[in-house]
């Protein structure tokens, strides 16, 4: 019924998304940026930004070239090789267009507050947002579309998925810890040693902790989303594709090509006006996004699936609809300045920071429980309904709620880079000294982006740990055609079994793996922040009239400085990302591999949530003191808050984050190598 | 070859070691126990710590009652029931005779070092944790090779490892509360804030910290190392009963026999003169018991399995004990003050609380990598070896090198409960005022209890993960006995697939028990500590002349707010630890339990590691400053450093602790419920 042309759906709808994009930014360049000072700061950012990601995929660049000579050496080389940096390069490409956008709209964002007020500084913000979203979703689903009409084979186009699994890593790792570093350096001697507000223009760090704001915000969160986005797709394509042969395999596409036209219509329904709420403009756009995915999805299901396992395959992609709302719930829930967990952290701050922080690693550990819970209910739920008429499809189910998550990622993403706009167009305004009332409305969508950042974290996580599972059911697939491996069979299906010394060697390596990279990623924020705090103490001491304003700060060096170390700090983690896996593989075998993604899966995903919840929480808590409460800021609970909130940067921003592409890389990698295991 | 009488053997070696402690304790009690105001306070701790205990037995009564009554109405229940209560009463007494021996032996201590010196201190301080040691081994032996000659079985008798795991799991927790609670409210209100030293007799909370030392350290531990004895030798039983017969289900009682035996030995290897090394008199009498196991179990392994078979299966205890040996070494080097990573923390102190808390954090997040490693290496090294002549033997190795690292269990409890006797002599010195070269001999021995707490920890984790194992095998073992259960089995054998939604389900689910579990305790320790803190701080202020040194505390007062708020808060995390494995067996059947049991397990051991050592590295890391580094006591490094350490406390003496009896408390479960199961 179906044919190979359907795929050219998935690659027009591909390249519709993109178009949008840039059709996106060009209106959006046509916005005023506001006086000369405003545009300065902009270009400042702009290009520290630009000058971080040139560095970043210059270093990855002999990388990338190693793994595309070692895969151009296999079997079905040169598709592999070819799969692989088409991967990577879209990648970049997003990754580039998307922090081009963001960073270009930061002043003009700034300037449609102070002339024409809230509504159209959401506008401006949440349209440079939409780039990125409709870039990652765009690429993703065009690179997918395009490889697969070309080598007609999911298994080979892998390797593209496996290409941004590469650079996702790199560019969370390195994202985070550069965030961190500008945001700890600028903060611990401005704020604190200095006593200089915020956003400072004074403060050598400023224009470092902006561009740390998108570098990791924005380019580390679009490249995390287009990785699971891709891998997602292909690992259901791999499955339909064994299971149902071509219209399983094309299905996925269909779901991409659905999700990508559902969230440009979303995009028009996010508007307000002044005093509007923002807040309930983005649910809006992201509800329009949801239901026209889920509605458009039963009817392609059915029709391509006939009425009852259409039926069924729609509810798998529904669950993952309902996952992604729930975790975002969720993480809202544990990080909320509004809900008791937050506010316990604040109460403990009274004892001090001991107890501050004894409070938010209990609520980080807490957090985890029940999101765990509905992450095991959508699996078996989607196992169940992919089943109903052929108990094998059961598999096909989790990839599709990976995918029916996924496909609402252009949305998503939009939402969530919106946010680093928001919070660099108060900077902006800050350091261009513009009227107070600009700081206001700013700061009102600032702290609407901190929750959509919230929720887009869950997103991360949630569909992290979905595409992880689709990326192990694609796995075994594999393996059950390795003729090598034929003994690890039953019956047909491999048989993973816990009762396996190999299984369980392999679930104890892998389980402790995100406990190991936490503590390199931890570890690194801390070196590359000491770095930053000696240079911007340096230069308060040796620049004669900085402090009185007279004097110039050098930006340029702190931005050199963080860019420097966070690059040097992402490479071992990388290399343990990537190499514990071929070890694990090459050395073990097919089944302690198939051990290792599962405990990996399992520890990445609770590290992750614990991490970000905890550091979300201490960061709300801080802020509810600061809000007045408990004697407002310069009190001693506020003190306690600050130690908490400090605690919280690296894991939330820089380890938590790290996580998602830890467990999705060793998955991509597996496949890879699947089927050249000899045991 | 081998017959039942054989069993009589293990309850001689085990009513051996029984009546060596209680000959052990006679000797302790004939030592003087100097001046009266020494006596004083000793009987003050030995009351405060009998009072807990009383109140901890008689809270469990009905708890254990119920699950008697439920256990009797089931097929094979008398036997079943029995077993549970002679469980529970055999860890109780071994309770209570330890605790009677460590509290009655502190002043004993502290006038060995007074009128003797070093080495008779030690002698005294170490015989009395052999008492707890020896009762320890010798009651769980004795307790099952009587229960095993009466039953013949040793499914039924595994009820007896469940009694002994529900009363560990209680005795844990609240101790690991309690303790910590009588910690933070005599070190925040007496040393902080009204600046007297630690041990100070004005110090309403000072008899409280010193029961806490013991209710702890000792009955805690002494309870966890009993269930983990009891539960791995009842598994090795079950499955060599399942592969060899009668004589495989014997072997682990001769095991154990040559274990006690060797442990008796080795306590004679325990001593040292004025000037000498106690730490190298302690490792002289764990090696030779270690060897003397070894050697024995080398023979009597060919003798009962012939001279292939027995050599792999000697390999597979030895494994056991080499295991035993590389946690601990590596629990020393990653929380001892002489190596880089706990330097690492006290180092950045120097930048602060915040940092010094984020060191530690991925100080203990790295610590559970090479452990993991050796974990690993381990199973396979086990399972392998004793697969040389039988591959289905395979699953023996693991309870066999459970078997091997547990058969020292006399001689490590013995190390590890001197501590706190060394610890509580010391207190004694100071409120009973004695001359200060007392101290320093009583603080030196303190020093090298707290190296043997570490590897006692090291040790408890490791058995713990080992025990979990061995449970885990026996359980798949039962399962496929269940008539009920045969669709589960392909080729005889249970099939844990990773691939079935049910597994991954549990899998999820017991992989976030470890975190829930443990942000409740460590949330608890915070309230109990709230309320010790409130009472210290009232009485300095109410009771008059208190400071001066002419009012009298209350001490009475404050041990029992520490009992009730430990008793109180233990009741939840207890049900759940119970209760969630029953839900998810009988709710979700036999595949889920059994990706339960391993979820929990990885995660459990992991979480055990980061808390123990994070909390051991920050509690080093402020002894280093306070021995004169980076300014030395109450320098800034250093208040940063007692911050970290205060985050640390309930880590590693609460939540941390409480992780080894939950994954072992869910493995006896499953094995009672294993036969009931009805999917």
């Amino acid at each position: 019924m179906l044919d190979m042309q359907l795929a050219y759906i998935g690659a027009a709808a591909g390249a519709l998304g993109l178009l949008f994009a840039l059709f996106t930014m060009a209106s959006v360049l046509k916005e005023p940026m506001g006086t000369e000072k405003m545009k300065q700061i902009s270009e400042a950012v702009q290009e520290g930004a630009m000058a971080y990601l040139n560095r970043q995929y210059k270093t990855l660049i002999p990388f990338a070239l190693v793994i595309f000579v070692l895969l151009f050496f296999m079997h079905n080389g040169t598709s592999l090789a070819i799969s692989f940096i088409v991967g990577a390069i879209c990648s970049a490409i997003a990754g580039y267009i998307g922090m081009n956008s963001t960073t270009k709209s930061n002043a003009r964002t700034a300037e449609a507050a102070r002339s024409h007020g809230l509504g159209k500084a959401l506008n401006v913000s949440f349209r440079a947002g939409a780039v990125m979203g409709l870039s990652v979703a765009g690429l993703g689903l065009l690179g997918v579309s395009v490889l697969y009409i070309i080598f007609k084979d999911a298994v080979i186009i892998n390797s593209f998925a496996f290409g941004a699994s590469a650079i996702a890593f790199f560019a969370r790792v390195g994202g985070g810890i550069y965030t961190k570093a500008a945001d700890v350096g600028a903060d611990l001697v401005g704020k604190v040693e200095a006593g200089i507000p915020e956003d400072d223009p004074r403060n050598p760090a400023v224009i470092a902790d902006n561009v740390g704001d998108n570098v990791g915000d924005t380019a580390g969160m679009g490249a995390d989303l287009f990785e699971s986005y891709a891998a997602t797709t292909i690992a259901a394509m791999i499955l339909g594709n064994s299971l149902f042969g071509l219209s399983g395999a094309l299905f996925p596409l269909l779901v991409g090509a659905a999700g990508i036209v559902a969230a440009i219509i979303g995009t028009f329904f996010v508007r307000t006006g002044e005093g509007g709420n923002p807040q309930a403009a983005l649910n809006v756009g992201l509800w329009t996004t949801n239901i026209l995915t889920a509605i458009a999805v039963f009817f392609l299901g059915r029709s391509i699936f006939g009425a009852t396992e259409g039926t069924g395959i729609f509810l798998a992609v529904l669950a993952g609809l309902v996952v992604n709302v729930a975790v975002g719930m969720l993480t809202e829930y544990y990080t909320s300045n509004q809900k008791s967990p937050t506010l316990r952290i604040a109460e403990a701050s009274k004892t001090g920071p001991a107890t501050n922080v004894i409070h938010g690693l209990a609520v980080g550990m807490e957090s985890v429980f029940i999101p765990m819970l509905v992450f095991a209910a959508a699996i078996y739920f989607a196992f169940w309904a992919a089943s109903w008429v052929d108990p094998a499809h059961a598999i096909y189910g989790i990839a599709m709620a990976a995918m029916g998550m996924l496909s609402t990622a252009g949305m998503v993403v939009a939402m969530d880079s919106f946010g680093p706009v928001a919070d660099n167009a108060g900077g902006i305004a800050e350091m261009a000294e513009l009227p107070p009332e600009v700081r206001q409305k700013t700061d009102k969508l600032d702290s609407v982006g901190n929750t959509t950042a919230a929720i887009a974290k869950g997103f991360a996580i949630g569909s992290a740990a979905l595409t992880a599972l689709a990326l192990f059911q694609a796995f075994a697939d594999e393996v059950v055609r390795n003729p090598r491996l034929q003994h690890l069979l039953q019956g047909g299906k491999l048989v993973i079994n816990l009762n396996e010394p190999l299984v369980l060697v392999g679930l104890f390596i892998g389980a402790s793996m995100p406990f190991l990279v936490a503590a390199i990623t931890m570890r690194a924020v801390g070196e590359a922040a000491f770095g930053m705090v000696n240079e911007v103490r340096r230069q308060f001491r040796e620049i004669p009239g900085l402090l009185e304003g007279t004097g110039r700060p050098d930006y340029a060096r702190c931005v050199s400085i963080a860019t420097g170390a966070a690059i040097n700090k992402m490479i071992l983690p990388g290399l343990l990302a990537v190499g514990v896996p071929l070890v694990v593989g090459f050395g073990l075998g097919a089944l302690a591999l198939a051990g290792f993604l599962a405990g990996l899966t399992a520890t990445g995903v609770l590290m992750a949530l614990f991490l970000a919840n905890a550091g979300g929480a201490w960061d709300n808590a801080k802020k509810w003191i600061e809000a007045g409460n408990l004697g407002g800021k310069k009190s001693d609970p506020h003190k306690a808050a600050v130690i908490g909130d400090t605690v919280g940067d690296p894991c939330k921003d820089t380890s938590g984050p790290a996580m998602n592409p830890l467990i999705k890389v060793a998955g991509t990698i597996s496949l890879i190598i699947g089927s050249m295991l000899l045991h």
